[in-house]
This record gives C-alpha cells, structure tokens and sequence, in this order.
C-alpha cells in the first residue's frame, strides 16, 4: 500500500485548543483518525508527524522521504519564513502538497506570501481539516493515474 | 438536487488547445464532462459558464448567485486585478471557491497575488483539472454537514 | 435644459441589497428617482447608465460625451485600476465629478489610489447616496455662473 | 440652531492672494461670507477658525467639538503628516468633513494621502470654494434625517 | 496572400479627434487606408479591429489567429493592466508586435510599465501612426525570410 | 530632591474622555496624582507638562532640561513624524524615557515607527497609566545606582 | 503564589560575557537571581527558562502557559522573524511582556521590527535588566488589581 | 536698503550649545553679528526670527514677506515634513534660500529629503555658519544684477 | 543628402559573436552594410560608431549632432544607468531614436528600465537588427514630410 | 596545532545526493575527508558538524567557539534570516568565513541577502567544495601571520 | 599662492548653448574667466578641468589632488551613479565641495539623489554660476581660518 | 602555460595610500608582485590591468578575453552599476572570479548589491589582498582538474 507522510508544523498540536473561531473544534488526534479513515478507504497508508521545530521536521522529511509516495505538509507559521524547509522538499524530490487550514488571503499580510508553496505540487487553504482530504484524494487520484 | 456553478475566466476556452505544457491537454469541455460525472456521483448539479469578458462574469454571478449553493470560479489572469469580480462576490455573499490549474506559485511574481481569494472561502492551485473536483466534493461535504 | 450623465459602474446595479452595512438601504432606482427630483429643481435633465463591463461603461461615455454638459460617475471597482476609462474622460473633454458612496479612506489599502480623478475636476466620497446630489448641484452651480 | 464649525489649516488666510491659478481669486473673508449666507438658508449657525499652528487647530477642535454638530475642516499642508489632529478628530468622535479646495489628485504626489480622511465622515476635493458649501448642504441634510 | 491582424483597443476610435497634441490629426479611418495601401504593396492583406472592450479584443485574437501570420496590436491603456490579453497572445502562440502612437518613457509613470510586452516580438512606441507602418515591413521582411 | 519631567503631546488632556477602550478611563489629572504619589514614595519631584503644540513641547524641553534628572514623555502623535523633537531631546543631551499608554504594534501601520526613540533610553508601551510608573521607577532606580 | 514564566530566547545565555557594552556585564544567573528577590518581594513564583532553540522555546511555552499568570519574554533574535513563537503566545491566550535589555531603535533596522510584539500585552526596551524588573512590577500590580 | 530675512527653525536657538560636534561652537547671537557685519558690507539690512513652532514660523513668514527682498530659512527638522512652511514659501513668491550648517548627506537617513527646497531658489549645505554668508552674498549679487 | 548617425554603445562591436542566441548571427560589419545598402535607397547618408566607453559616445555625439538630421543610438548595456548620454541627446536637441536587438521586457528587470527613452522620439525593441532600419525608415519619412 | 570548526547547516547532510546539478556529486564526507587532507598538510586540526537545527547549530557555535581559532560556516538556507546565528557568530568574537557551494548571485532573489554575513570576516561562494578549501588556506595563511 | 581645481562632468561644456532656459546663457569659457577674476582677487590658483569621461574625471582628481587645497565638482549626470567618483574623492582625502547650476530638487526624481555628496565637505544647488564662486568663497574663508 | 587576467577597477591603482583602514598598507605593485611568485609556484601566467575608465576595462576585457584560461576581476565601484562590464563578461564566456578586497555586507548598503557577480563563477570579499590568492589558486586547481 503507498504511504502518504502527514506532517504539522508549530503550535498545530493545540488545534482544536486554539484559536477554535479560525481553526475549529477538531483536536489534531481527531483529525488524523478522520485521514486514517479516508485513507482506508482509499488504500493509502499515512505516518503523522508534528513539531514546533523546524530542524525536527526537516530531520523527518529528509530520513521518510525516500520510501514513501508523497507528502502533506501544513507548516504553519513556518511556511512564511523557512527557506530551510522549502530546501528540504526540493532536496528530496518528493510530491508535496502544501495545506492551510485558515484562508491565508483573509489575514494578516505576511501570511500571504509562502516561501515553501513554489517546490510543491500546489497549494489548498481555507477548507479547515478538510483541506488534508483533499490532498490525500489528490494523492490516490495521481498515484491511480501512474 | 443543490447546483454549484462552475465559472472560468479568459482563456480557459482555449484549455487543451493552449500551453499544455502548462495546462495539460485536457479540453473544457472534456473537463466539464467529467465534473459532470463526478457532481452525479455526489448529487450536485453544475451550471457551467466561460467568458473572456469581465463584465459577462459580474452579470453572470450576479444573476445565478441568489439560486445556487456554491460556486467554484478559476478567473485566469482576472484574478490579479479584478476588483470588480472581488466585489461582485462580496456582494452576493455564496460560499465560492478560487480554483487555479496551475501552481501560481512557480510562475511571474505577478501570478501570486489574488485580489479575488480574499472574499473566498479558500483557494486551491498546482493539481490541474482536479482542482476543480476537489472544489466540488468540499461543496458536496459542506452540504451534507449543514 | 442641460443634460448631464449619472454613470455607474460594476455591482452598483445591486445598491440596496449588497453589504447594506457599507452601502446603505437604497437602491440604484431610489436613488435614480431622488436625483430626478433634484435635477428637476435644478432645471437639469439626467441620463442615467449602469453597466458591469469597462468596454460598455466607455462605449457610453464616447456616444453621449458630446451631448451634455457634465458627468457623474462612480466607476467602483474599477476607479482602482481602469486606465481605459480615464483615458476616456481625458478623451472626451467633459467636465466630470467622481463619487463613492463609502469614504475610501476607512477601507482597504487598494481603495485609496483613484486612477480616475486625475482627469476630472474632482472627487467626492463617504456621503453616501447624497454624494450623487452634491455633484449634481455643482453642475448646477457652475452652469449658472457660465 | 445647529452650529457647525468651519476650521481651516495653515495659508488658507491667504486665499484670494495666494497662488490665484490653483486655489482661485475669492478670500477667505468672501469665502466666510458666502457660506453665513449659504447657512442662514440652511438655518445653520457657523464659527469660523484659520491658524497656521497646528497646535491651535487642535485647542479648537478640543474645546468646541463637544457643543456643535458638526466640523469642516481643510487641514491644507497638514492633511499631509498631522496624526495630531487626526488624534483629535478621532478624540472628539464629532461628525466631520474634509474638504479641498483643489484636485488634490491632480498635485503632487505627496498631496494624494490624507492621514486625517480615514476619522471624517468623507472628503471633498476639486470644487473650489464650492466644496465647503457641499459639505454644509450635507450637515444640514443629515440633522433634518435624525 | 499572408494576412495581418491589426488591433486597436480602448480610445482608439477616437483617434485624430482625441488629444491631438499628444496622438496627433490622423483618423483611425485614416490610418487603417494608408496601412492597406501600404499592405498592397507589401503584398499583405490587413485585417482591422478595435473595440473598447477587453473580452470583445480577446474573443478575436481568439477567433483569428490560428488563420493569420501576425497581428500588429495597440493594447492602449490595457497595455498597462491586461494580463488577460497577454495570455489571449501567449495562448495563440502567434507572432505579434506592440505598437504604441506616443513614446510611453515620456508619460505618465504608469504608462511605463507594459504587461502585454513580454509575450509580444517586440515593442515599438513614439512614431505616430508610422508605428504601424515599421510593424507591417517587419512581418513583410520577416515572411519573405521564411 | 532629584526632580523629573512628565510630558505629554497632543491630545493627551482628553485622557479619560477619550476613546476609553483604547486608552482607558484615567483622567490626566488622575495619573498625574498616582505619579505624585509614587514620586513621594521614591523621593523624586515631578513637573507635569501637558500641550498640543509641538512648538511649546520643544520650548519646554530646552527650558527644563538643563535643571532636571530624567524625562518621561508621550508625544502622542508626535511621535510619527517629530523629527524637531527628536533634535531637541538629542540636543538636551537628557534621559529620556519614551512612554505610550497601548501597544502601537497592535494598531495602525503609521503607529509602529518612532522618530523619537533613537535618542531616548528606551521605549515602554502597552501597559496603560502603569508605563509611567514603570519609567518613574527606573529613574529612581538608576539615581540610586549612581 | 502566582508564577510567572521567564524566557529568554538564543544568545541570552551568554549574557554578561557576550558584547557588554551593548548587553552589560550581568550574566543570566545574576540577572535571574535578582528577580526572584525582586520577586519575593511581590510574592510572586518564577519559572526560568533559556533555549537556543525556537521549537523548544515554543514547546516550554505550550506546556507551562496553563497554569501560570503571566510570561516575561525576551526571544532576542527570534523577535524579527519567528511567526511562530507569535503563532504559541497567541494560541495559548496568555498576558505576555516582550522585554529587550538594548534600546532596539538604536541599532540595526532589521531589530526594530517585531513579530512578536503585536500578541504581547506591551514591549520595554532599552532599560538593560530593569526591563524585566519593570515587566514583574507590571504583573504584580495587575494580579492585585484583579 | 534692500532687506532680507533670515529665519531659523526648531532648536537652533541651541547653536553653540548643543552637539558642537555636529554643529560647531558658535551661537545664533554670534551668527546674527556676524551676518549683520556682513549685511553692511554688502549694504543690506537683516531681520532676524528663530522658533520653535511651525506655525510662529509660518505667521512671520506670511507678515514679512511682502517687505522684504529675500529670505534665508533653515527649517532645521520641519525640512523634513513641513509641507506647511512649503506652502507658506510658494504662497509668498518670495525668493527663498534654505541653509543647513551640516552636510544632511552624511546623517540620517530622513534628513537627506526635504520638502522644502522645491520651492526654494537653491539650497546650500555643509559649510556650517558660512552657509548663511554664501547666501546673503548671492542676494547682495542678485540684487545688484536686478 | 540628409545625414543620419547610427550609434551603438558598449560590446555591441561583438555583435554576431557573442551570445547569438539572443542577439543573432549577423556581425556589426554586416549591419552597417545592409544599412549603408538601404540608405542608399532611401537617400541619406550614415555615419557609424561604436565605442565602449560612455565618455566617447558623448564626445561623438556633442560633435557630430549639429550637423545631422537625426540619431539612431542603441545604448546596450548604458540605456539602463547612462543619465550623461540622456543629458548628452537632451542637450544637442536633435531627433533620437533607441533602438535594442532584443525584446528587453523578456529579459532581466533592470532591462525594463530605459534613462535614455524619454529624451527620444521613441523606442524600437526586439527586432533583431531590423529594428535599425525601421529607424532608418522613419527618419526618411520624416525628413520627406518636412 | 590550531583547531578550526567547519560547520554546515541545514540540508548539508544530503549533499551529493541532492540537487547535484547545483552543488556537485561530492558527499559531505567526501568534502570532509578532503579538508581533513588539506588541513594535514597546513598544519590544522578541523572540528565538523552539520545540524538541520538552528538551535543545535547556535549550541555548537557557542560551546566550540572559545577553544578554537576559527570558523567556516555554510549555513545554507539559515544565511536568509537566521539573525540568531548572526547573533551567536557576534556574541563569540571568532574569525568566521561564511562559504556557498553554488554562486547565490545567479539563483532566487531571496538568496542574494545574508544576515549572516556582515558578522564574518568574509564571504566565498560559488566555487563548489573548493570553496571551503580557499577557507581553509586563508586561515592558515592568517594564523601564519600573526 | 594655494591653488584650487574647478572640475566639471558630462556634457557642462555646452554650457550656455544647451538647454539655456535650465542652465542660462554663460558658457563654459565665460564662467571660468569669471571665477578666474575672483580668485585673483581672493589670491587663490585656480586649474580647470572638463570631460564627459567618468575614467578622465577619475585620473585628474588622483592626479591633481595631492598638489592642492581644495575641488569643486560639477559632477553633472554623474552626481546620480557615480560611485567611482565618490571613492575617487574619499580616497585622496582632499575638501571637495559638490555644486549644481540648477535647483535638483525642482526636477526629475533621480536628480534628487546624490552618491557623490556623502563625501563631499557640503552641496551647492541652484544659483547658476554664481554656485562655484561661493564655493570659491569658502575656500578663501576656509584657508584664512587655518 | 595557461594564462590568467587580474583586473581591477577603479581608484585601485591608489591601494596602499588610500584609506588604509579599510584597503590595507599594501600597494598595488605589491599585490600584483606577490600574485606573480604564487603563479610561478602554480605554473600560471599573470596579465596585469587597471584602469580608472569603464570602457578601457571593456576593451581590455573583450581583447584578451579570447586567449586566455580566466580572469580575476575586482571592479570596485562599478560593481555596483556598470551593467556594461556585466555584458563584456557574459559576452566572452570566460570564466570569471569576482574579488572585493573589504567585506562589503560590512559596509554601505549600495555595496551590498553586485550587478558583475550573476555572470561570474562566484564571489570572494573580505579576506584582503589574500582574496586575488584564492582566486588564483581556485583557477589552478580547475585547470589541475580539466
């Protein structure tokens, strides 16, 4: 079965906790066992992963990367400053999808400019959780496809 | 049976036909086809509409906005400076989606920035025609959670 | 009796239903009366003209140009970024009052640079409806001192 | 009777001297004149102020704002960089109207930002002495509405 | 015989009859004859368009290039914001030159910027109607080249 | 008695009055007897300075300054773009202490700039009427450590 | 007792050893056994934390920010681009001071943006360690007015 | 005897007292003298003000202009932002000259625009005192010429 | 027989050698000929020059311009900074036209930018060296009207 | 015998793996092994790490710096905006040599502004491994001379 | 006798016959026959130098400047690019002083911005000719003063 | 032997009398001496040139280009602007080594940008006169390698 890296960038372990009127009442637990469930149904094996630290989950990236089929990475506050990260997805060569959970486009300036969206796939933002469904729909249709 | 519109912009007549190295080879109305399917699948129906014209796409929102559950809209190039399809959205106030073929995040500087995304629900770019399915099934899932 | 133009652009057609908040509670036609009330009184005839497309409002304001004695517009979105119907007011000669029913200066930062009034004798905003009867009574005024 | 306030910024007591191609051949003495007469139809009463001090534009604003029912104010120069009396308006929350002699959008560049716009009601620019006889037929319509 | 698309946009109507100091007597009527007497000995055949409107200009450039062998176009202000135009020509992948009556460099600042350039030849700007005139011998150079 | 001075820019007599949400309920007159008091506690004179004239600030300044131990002062709106206070506190060659009652960086974009605090000892902002406590008690404290 | 948490992001470990003239000679430990008097004194408990490490500052943030009444921060460098960080004081809703020992309007323009700042309750700067000591006082006396 | 004005701004009351560094040991009593010494020789007659307050600066410049036959000014900080004493020097149509003591070019940033000098004859700066010698000699040649 | 002088500015004497990918295979021998050929046919007489150095083109072009009819002048590499050979064609007022080989709106951002443009009759870009004899066209159409 | 670190940041590890269109098919050993080489034959003692964390990266610096004579740093995509490592490179008062495998002048924009850089004694990039090589020799040299 | 160089840049040798409405009608000859007059009445040498080469400039300044007391430069175009001259002037560490004929500040934005004044003793703008006799003046002021 | 251009810009035939501090004591002679034995150690050969004029670093450039294995450039000040020198290089496909004596990240902020490096092999600044030995030995061991 292909697998499909699920990976959260800081502070996104207290969704659920925070914030709930931008990002909503689904705890990161609840979520992942909705994508595990998605995923099931769609023959797709996930491996979750969440830090607040971006040498973690380049670590991650950089040892998962080569065995699995593509990755799903909301980088939270991340996504608008590491040029670190966005050197680890070109470095390995991977699928990535890019998630926000938020519209981006309807808050603050500075998160609307993304330094990890141009080496990836493309970009979904403002479906709340659904956004990760998304992808992963993404990944089986691509991976059918081939 | 609840209808989502499907609305694109200048230039998306010519997809297939057009930089398919870019925009893959798949034609309108191919792609319209197999929304069509894929809305039967989940019990939607789609009213689709192209125009070069600005001014076509206000009247067309407009008009179809008060009857409709949703709307998916991929502007092409008025996404970087139509105002006034910005306000038009505002204005009907539907749940619309911002849909890009693309990953607008590879391309000119002046491709990243939407003047439209921000009266959206939220935008999804990179995954070519199935960024418009991903559209519709988060309509599809939205429905059945109200 | 002079004639002058109330020309309005994209989604005014919606005036009374669209973002009451901002815009107010009267419709295009209200308004359209209340100003042929007042022009009445000011022995001044109206022609009046809504249209959501550039090419349209333009075309309108080449045929009727020659024919009146000043122009009111609000071209609304399109006051940010419409080169082509400056150019057209440059083109014409008319003497040509700008309005906006909300005062541009407490919204977005895109709202506050007019394209426009650079070419007409000047700009009124943030008076609601009534900004359409101010320009109307400097036409007035002014005819009379000619 | 209502009384609205007519306060007027730096050079404008040289009206009618003063650059007469921009800003026209009537003083601020006609001007005052004019508008008493206008205001006595209008059955409104006027305090007129000018001061060159930015200081004093603000001790005025204090002290008089809580007894009337409204302020026209042409700030001139200090439209430009004044927070203060900005500051002031905002401290006073009185209904006010910026008002211009000339077509700020037609100056130079540094003349087409108001700091002060965003606390008025709106702004009134390019009509000559006329603008201050808009903004008062506005105060006088707005207190017969409530 | 090779035919040549000559497209004219906003305002151009009203060459010869419009700021003349700036664009000069010539009508358009006048200038499309002098251009098919010229194209008569250049053994081309012409075909013209203007429209004020951006989705009019871009359903031609749509409908007739897959059947000619250049196109002359003066976007006029659409120059300067369409975006849409310059993927209507990039899509068609036809040869085709910007014209431009007055030399933009000495012109307002944003006239300085052409969004429709970078998919064109090349550009050519301040020869009057002779613009036109260099633009068709290139084509007649370039085909006999061929 | 070390002596200290207290000085406020424009506007700041309204304290209280004003805007209460923003800069709370505290009359002026208020703060300036709980700074009385604590001054007592810390053996240190104060001398209260309140005007809406940048001029009158700067005169103040010039005149104190030689005769004091320290400075605390808000120049309110001033402290955007006094470039002239700015050199009369460098000229003084004084410890001064720049104080705001919010927290400019929650607030407008102009707000976030402060001419002033390049040749004060230091900026305090956010925390109310307490911000001038906090600099009346670093001045004790740095007296004592001399 | 309330606690407080002081935390002191990258470099600060080095304090009272590193660039003394611009950080003073106090090391870290002193500073820090000063405020724990300072804080006997207010009957208030601190918790101490230092880390080189963004994601550790972040993950000692999410862990103790429940249950504690207020946090002293001091993130250094972290202050001009960690979105995250701000992202962890915003989702944990705790009533934060952003302290900095060096007045940050004198040096480098990069240092004197914060990202931070604008989630905090306030900022003080430029007071060497009696900054923290002013931000412990600030606490003390808003439990006591609770 | 022709008379010119000499006029300067905010804190050079200061000269000779504060930064000498910067702005040399000489007082303004000692300047005036020495212009006034060299006034005889060149048979003009000086008339001296220094303020502090914008509007003071603007007030005198209104009174004195019509008797005098030139005016040198430096703004000192109000170079920077007073748009005010712009338009006080424009409205007069007086010939101007503005003098800085120190070279603005090697200091801040913010000091090297001023919004004064467009509406100046020319501006001179650098030359400490001299400055004002160099330009009491060009009126005194200036004169002569007339 | 009207004389025309056919500028060419630094590394342009490695034309046909250098980078033929963008600039083509023909060397400047080769479009001197060509041009000497078609100014044979048109009756004016060319004069040519290339130089690397700045200084030798404005030496040239202050002793050959008063005794021509017009100049075609590609700046290379000094359209973009050369504000001495703008101030050079400024001062000998004669009729200019820029030419470039290359598109430069498809090229690097600094080649967008012409000092050179707004002192020209105009600007020819993109054509290969064609461009030169369009220019070559126009001034004998030009001098023929006269 | 003198020991220098060689410390490499993120994404570092995958060299010879990644990308090696741009950074070459060496492996961080195999550059390693070479400078160990290298260093044999000046005489000097290397210490190497390589951490995808910030905060590791800052621990190393500060722990190593003081019992060694000098640094070579890549800090690869941390060279942008880590002004964190600025600051430890800073707080150590080492000779620090900054190296770049690819030429940063001929890739993103982003990558052409070190914050890193104004802290070290200079900057190498773009000769491959060799690069830390040209390091190394420098050091050897230096410390000879001393 | 202590001796002065005179230096003029691109284009100052049309002086009186170019552009005489900006620069007057003296020549070249003309101006430095009457700063010759002057020096001889100040008993200062003075040599004179003009090209349009930035090299030449270069070459005279290093040349000439250890064998004299002082430079004016004219730097002409070269004022707004020229970092060459700039290092040329800080290099021999001569007093320069930097004149312009015209008022920089009344024309084209890039003329307002010098890279040569920073290393200049001060700037002269705007008093024709007479510009380099007061600077002349301040030599001879200067000189006396050692 | 291969041989190997070492060119420098202009004012650096002044090194080693010019600003010291910064350049260092050793003159140019010296460097190019020292450059000579460390190519006769690596069986190079050496052609020296400086000039202070852009064009005759142009024509050196382009002369020699063709019959040598690299070039070493230092083009001091035009580093910065000379987009000519930039062509000259990629004209010549030669391979290139740009060198900068100071660390110009330490220096002013026009320093920070080079318009020559995009189109060199890569930079070195800051390590002194050692700079142009690194460079050199980079060139031997590329040859060593071919």
């Amino acid at each position: 079965m292909p697998r499909i890296l699920v990976v959260n960038g800081p502070n996104l372990n207290l969704l659920g906790t925070r914030e709930t009127d931008i990002y909503g009442p689904l705890t990161l637990e609840d979520l992942n066992e909705r994508l595990n469930n998605l995923a099931a149904d769609l023959e797709l094996e996930l491996t979750f992963f969440q830090s607040n630290s971006e040498g973690e989950l380049i670590d991650f990236i950089q040892k998962e990367a080569p065995n699995v089929s593509g990755m799903i990475i909301n980088p939270a506050a991340l996504t608008h400053y590491s040029y670190a990260i966005r050197d680890a997805i070109a470095a390995v060569k991977l699928e990535v999808i890019e998630v926000h959970i938020s519209n981006l486009h309807q808050r603050e300036e500075f998160r609307q400019k993304s330094v990890v969206a141009p080496v990836c796939v493309g970009q979904i933002c403002g479906f709340g959780p659904y956004g990760y469904a998304m992808a992963l729909s993404y990944f089986s249709d691509a991976l059918r496809e081939e």
